[in-house]
């Protein structure tokens, strides 16, 4: 890395976390990125926890087309006038112009909505809870940023639909306490859960609920995955209605929610605990956990003592692996240990193991966390419990030390001189507010002038 | 299912399984179609089984992103021209032409070579090895087929980079081996590996091998999933270059492979195993293996015997459900069992418990076994061993069947005589060839005109 992770270059410091860290790189379309095995396999291993999550609320994945004719895509109003700027349009095939042009999605509302209407046909359809895992587009013209705005996105997007209110409320929560969880207990970064203002809500929803997380450098806060109640907007829009099993022959409009999570994610948690060294990888991601690397061989080191070292080296990285683990013995010839360290450190892997012929003969490792420098020998016969334990006390440690910044960084303001210089000590500010949208620009555009 | 399936009305029992059986939606994009929780759960037991399969392989998986610009895209001439009349084009964001038309991946040899030529630098990062899942767009103008042939699909595209060749033609077959175990082991299809002619191969690869399949009912051969290897034609045109380690200072061209296997797969499996009353799912895949269902209620059976049947009916499939089969009760009000029975038929489900006031009594139920329609009675006690080991035997029974077919249909021609009319028999011909190209147009033409 060639420079710090400060606030005056941020942005410089987190492409060099990303690019040098092989989490991605650019690609020669601007707003798209490459996603190499080091963050898609972060992606991999949300997507297998989040799956398994939403299969026991009785959520099933399903398939939409990434097309979207234009009379469907602006069937909803308030909605598509959200989209409309960055909406990507096919207009030809070959060399033949397409009649009417059409659409990539750039979220699948109006995709799914008039399928929900043919498929809910009596209230026992319902709810109707599907997701896909897919990727949208986002024709954004603003400065991209890898993982955080991108123009292409993996994601899952959830829709279901309920007879009832109540029901839909309910799964809004159990969803964003999901997303609470991916963030909390894969990445470790914390979040607080909460309601957004109308203004800022999903267009076309009812009302949309988020989790927030902070960046300490920069002092921001960022949206970290939404679950929005749609109301019945939609259901009115699209004719998705059963007949009352309460009132016969009275229609009822289902109400219905969608919700997403995405690759940015991956971006929130390098923001969060990447270092001056580059990546740090909470460990439950992590798509290597421990690396063990040989150490301390001088050119007095008989052949014997360096192949001893090697093999076990190896053998420690294999059983480690059979428990499940990921492990990878470093034996590259030709590199020093300190290029190695370097090398891993740069990667973010969560502890390194360094085997050197005086551990060897006290039948222990070294392992240096990455996350806070630390040391402590371990016994190698030890290792396939003390090394998932220590995983463990590491994703609790880096999440305690994200919880206690984000805690000590919100800063109560009730009197309107103390609001810019606490937005300025890089706080996040809590204040009463009386929900009136007047008074939400008022304070953008006062804070944003002084 | 208003129609047999017969060679006549082929097309018609085809999309009446899929629609009725609840697979597949047709779309307001002709060509599109909506993969339904019942298809695309097939495909994510598909992908979670080659996904590990080819991880062991040391294949990691990535994402390259959806879009190529033209430069990138024609760079490969006998490549290009294979796809440039189905590439779809975008060429408007918003409400701003593109300066440059962006088309969307038809597949991503020419989106990750320049790639691979920035990441391989040396030998010591060979062999590369990405796999990605991801839909791609090839915009067909011939009749679309659900499955078969549509504009949008869902695959897994492997693209490896080798030192020799002997290593990329070693990986080929690996990979086409696990193709054919994906049909065989997982949808129970029987498939014959080859190798295309040099007229079929992959546009601008060295030679592809192919697993095929074969549809009874019209007597057609079938392409299931192709490996090929690509030479050094795309390391060439894209300056993928190592040093050759063995003499300083030469440069070697890198060999590469590139694979796939698609959403077809599922439309092969539907065209192979359907029958006259709908779909036959295979069991290691089918989203359901089991059903339960009550039955023998009739107006004198008494309350609380009628709770006890629904009480057990349910306990049955929460015990299977425990032991990690899929299973399910049919408790629906208000349907008789024989329209239970009519309906699972057509999803296909491999079994079939009948559990009535009678087979109460004896502690056992009937087991139906969708593929064949054999009957047997299990005791209730035994089904969580003696379930898995019908299902294991029906798998074996429907790919014994499916290649007993395949077997009988093949016919060894040797006599131009006999060609036209074995194929009208709905066989398929093997017979000796050349290998010459022109031969192959002729047999062709030939055979179209008699």
């Amino acid at each position: 890395m060639t420079v710090k992770k400060e606030q005056a270059v941020f942005g410089d410091w987190y492409s060099q976390a990303l690019i040098k860290g092989e989490m991605l790189d650019y690609y020669d379309i601007s707003g798209c990125y490459i996603l190499k095995p080091w963050s898609y396999g972060i992606w991999q291993e949300i997507q297998t926890w989040f799956d398994a999550g939403i299969k026991e609320l009785g959520v099933q994945n399903a398939y939409f087309p990434m097309f979207v004719s234009s009379k469907v895509l602006e069937r909803e109003k308030d909605h598509i006038e959200g989209f409309a700027p960055e909406v990507a349009w096919v207009t030809r095939a070959g060399q033949s112009d397409l009649e009417e042009p059409i659409a990539i999605r750039p979220t699948s509302e109006t995709v799914m909505y008039p399928y929900y209407a043919k498929w809910i046909r009596s209230h026992r359809d319902l709810p109707l809870k599907l997701n896909q895992w897919n990727s949208v587009v986002r024709w954004e013209f603003k400065n991209p940023q890898p993982f955080l705005r991108t123009r292409e996105f993996l994601w899952q997007e959830g829709h279901t639909a309920f007879q009832t209110k109540p029901e839909a409320d309910t799964e809004v929560l159990q969803i964003l306490d999901l997303y609470r969880r991916v963030y909390e207990e894969l990445l470790a970064v914390p979040v607080i859960p909460g309601v957004k203002s109308e203004k800022e809500k999903f267009a076309g929803g009812l009302y949309t609920t988020t989790v927030e997380g902070f960046i300490p450098t920069t002092g921001r806060g960022i949206q970290g995955g939404t679950s929005h109640c749609l109301g019945q907007n939609f259901s009115k829009m699209f004719g998705i209605t059963v007949e009352d099993p309460e009132k016969k022959g009275d229609k009822l409009h289902v109400w219905q929610n969608s919700w997403g999570l995405s690759t940015r994610s991956i971006g929130v948690m390098v923001m969060v605990h990447g270092d001056d060294k580059g990546l740090v990888l909470p460990p439950r991601v992590a798509q290597l956990q421990v690396v063990v690397i040989p150490t301390g061989i001088t050119a007095k080191t008989t052949d014997e003592m360096r192949e001893k070292l090697y093999d076990e080296t190896d053998r420690i990285a294999k059983e480690l692996t059979k428990k499940g683990l990921k492990a990878k013995a470093d034996l590259r010839d030709g590199y020093t240990p300190a290029f190695k360290y370097n090398d891993w450190e740069l990667k973010g892997v969560p502890i390194r193991l360094e085997l050197g012929p005086k551990d060897l003969e006290k039948s222990a490792v070294v392992a240096v966390v990455r996350h806070d420098g630390s040391k402590q020998d371990l016994t190698i016969s030890d290792l396939s419990t003390s090394i998932p334990s220590l995983l463990n006390k590491i994703h609790d440690d880096m999440l305690n030390k994200a919880r206690q910044q984000f805690d000590d960084s919100i800063t109560v303001v009730e009197d309107w001189k103390d609001f810019v210089k606490t937005l300025n000590r890089n706080h996040v500010i809590a204040l009463p507010w009386c929900e009136v949208e007047e008074c939400e620009d008022q304070i953008k555009d006062r804070s944003a002038k002084e």
